[in-house]
């Protein structure tokens, strides 16, 4: 049974996040039903982990199987097509039987962005976060340091995981990178793969540090205490983008 | 009676444009209902001109007179305040008592862009005119080139006017640059001012030229003929954004 990869990207903000819910629209269930409706058959979509409602995703990557061969830029045109403005899936292409999106992805990108301007930009609003307390960047680049090799996340994973794959909380962040552009900064993280808000938990960290609410010593022993308890509370949905997924 | 400036930004996706309309939300409504909330008096905005239901603007600028003194930074936090978050207002100023937002105007910035990606990214829907045809730049540019310089613009305006500067429709563009972006190409439109979607159906002529849907020795007749019915249909309001506006 042949199996496709697509590459996708979605506007968040309206959306109760990719994974299926019974009562509120999400990317997956947009994907599952408009593909479905093509194919003619029932169609399920695994992809490479959630979102949660009101992230974005310029790369988020997806599987799922079919007996019929398809016509993929036929196939790509009609999706699109059926899609709404807010969901475009950008590439399909066929995969081997073993890539799985979930327990193939080697790596993935997550950017978060914050608006530091006193009054933010209308175009930002759906892609930022408004942080209005002053900030101190040499001190969120020294905290984003904290974060970075391989740790136990435990104190910054909500319980919600993401498959077998979760039940271990030890990760590998290859950098945690703080680039500033227009009106704020953003943070670029790049790791082997991130328990459930592990990356909202950290930016509500880091931010704390940066406003100088949390100490910087703090993050070392929070870290050590596994204990989702004593860190900071996650930052908001709204500036967080799925960049890319590496396999 | 003092007189104050103010440089406003909007997404205009969810607005009837700017201009107070009695069934539909309106930019100059919201300005005007939160700014007489805060002054406790009835406040009248003058813009530097109307912008269309979904069209967009980074730098416009109105002003309105009050009895009030007003303490600025305390009036701009609160109008933000109560503002949505798709209307921004960046800067406050007492101004002169014969400044005017319109008529004073020496100049405006429009940009128009357009997504020439075969699926456009979610993030430019409101932003862009998707544009799927397969488009001449150097025909585009060359088109662009014909409309710069001062010419009567009968043919581009609609028949609404914007005040009494309208009734003339003789205009000086003094630049069309054509500027490649991601995922396609914005046109920077510069000219002493603008009639009634002027800038919308140059766009719409412009895209039929360089799509060769149209001759490039139209635009000289056509803008002689002075007849508005001979041209393109205007291009869609999501794409222009009010850049700035010179006094």
């Amino acid at each position: 049974m042949p199996r496709y990869k697509l590459l996708i990207q979605y506007d968040g903000t309206n959306f109760a996040g990719w994974q299926v819910q019974p009562t509120h629209m999400t990317i997956q269930e947009m994907l599952e039903t408009n593909a479905s409706r093509i194919l003619g058959e029932p169609i399920k979509m695994t992809g490479s982990g959630r979102t949660d409602a009101g992230v974005h995703a310029k790369g988020q990557v997806a599987h799922f199987d079919t007996e019929r061969s398809i016509d993929l830029a036929r196939f790509l045109d009609s999706l699109n097509g059926l899609l709404p403005h807010e969901i475009r899936v950008l590439k399909a292409e066929e995969a081997s039987p073993d890539f799985h999106a979930l327990f193939s992805a080697k790596g993935k990108v997550y950017h978060y962005h914050i608006s530091l301007d006193r009054y933010r930009s209308p175009f930002q609003r759906h892609f930022t976060t408004h942080v209005r307390h002053r900030i101190d960047l040499d001190k969120l680049k020294e905290a984003a340091r904290c974060f970075v090799g391989t740790h136990d996340f435990t104190s910054f994973a909500n319980s919600a995981n993401e498959g077998a794959a979760a039940k271990c909380a030890i990760r590998t962040i290859k950098r945690i990178d703080v680039v500033e552009e227009p009106g704020g900064v953003r943070l670029e993280f790049e790791g082997n793969g991130f328990l459930y808000k592990m990356v909202r938990n950290i930016t509500g960290m880091l931010l704390d540090v940066a406003r100088g609410k949390r100490e910087l010593a703090e993050i070392e022993k929070i870290l050590r205490a596994k204990d989702r308890r004593l860190a900071s509370k996650a930052a908001p949905a709204q500036g967080l983008i799925l960049v890319e997924v590496f396999y």
